[in-house]
């Protein structure tokens, strides 16, 4: 019973999803799905990808939480475009809510839209949004373990961005360890190992990110 | 339609969290409902637990996880009585799992369980278990606006624990900014500020502890 309802939510999901999909093709809008842990670094992650791609590219972003709109204000001061979605306590966001939110936009004017999912590693991984790529930023401090405990949200990811590398050695986070827990799931994942405090590693992934904008267009 | 089918799973858990509650209380088993996001440091802190009480008071765990068992076993070392719920996806644990594992421990021979909820900080807030306290953790590195974005998860609990203060310093997370952050959604909540890592401020949290436990038989 509980199942079959939860099909059907999903088959909605995906349904709007592919409309979401259509829409940002024909506006050639390339889409990021950022997900993570509470305090993984996303919006610092999309701060950082935003400063890196300014004038070559024109951003939007779309800011969802559960409350708040801490990390919307943040987002703001670069000067781009952002939505703050307010989930009213649901546990992610879902392709209804960004269809909702696409007026808001002007898309014709929009190269990367940067959607950030609520911080949460479980509930986001099943709704797709309409999104090219899937990016879940793990953070150092959180442990090498957690693709083996959240292994759905890991395996669904097109890339991970493995976050405040900064801090390796001050915990005992194994890069060794993590890579070999990431591939167990999927072999063919994009890693970047970056810090947003050092800038370190961000170049990399910009150099990829407008390679992959670039073919898609 | 939603709402009401989400409101009828929350009752019927509310329901069985008050059997728990009851049966908890019959044996004399004082119970932790222990919350956080991914990383936080919620096995390390239960085993920082359990080392500080062993002797003194008989204690047993539910792990709960999406899927792998490497908390299970890491607790399985200290030599008390594990049990480990895989919740195959589901983002929390409900008052019905905790029911189900209930069995597999010697009640009568137990004064404290603690329940390691799965590593999320929207879901869990909702689906009381019966337990006596509500501990979440905080770590450093997620970032001191926390309190702010997930509210629902900070006002409901009883006790929050601010982990890894040993990277204080490293991270622009600030006590004063949390402390006001928390204090906004509930005035009388108790914060105990520690490092697994390092030992500090464990002490204090043991003999509050010791203190609630003794207080409820």
């Amino acid at each position: 019973m509980e199942i079959k309802i939860l099909e059907s939510v999903l088959e909605r999901n995906n349904k709007i999803a592919a409309e979401n999909a259509k829409t940002f093709k024909e506006n050639g809008v390339f889409v990021l799905n950022l997900m993570a842990s509470p305090g993984a670094g996303k919006t610092s992650f999309i701060i950082k990808t935003i400063q890196g791609m300014q004038g070559s590219f024109k951003l939007g972003v779309i800011e969802g939480d559960i409350a708040s709109k801490v990390d919307a204000e943040k987002v703001q001061e670069t000067g781009v475009p952002v939505i703050q979605i307010n989930t009213g306590g649901a546990c992610h966001l879902d392709s209804i809510m960004i269809q909702k939110a696409l007026p808001h936009f002007d898309l014709k004017n929009l190269d990367l839209l940067i959607i950030e999912n609520v911080g949460n590693l479980v509930c986001p991984a099943e709704f797709i949004l309409g999104e090219n790529l899937k990016v879940i930023i793990l953070s150092v401090p959180e442990g090498d373990d957690k693709p083996l405990k959240y292994p759905l949200m890991f395996s669904e990811s097109d890339v991970i961005i493995l976050n405040k590398i900064d801090l390796l050695g001050l915990t005992d986070f194994s890069l060794e360890r993590v890579y070999q827990n990431i591939k167990g799931l999927r072999k063919d994942i994009k890693i970047f190992e970056v810090s947003c405090k050092t800038g370190d590693g961000i170049e990399d992934w910009l150099t990829w990110l407008k390679e992959r904008i670039e073919e898609a267009m």
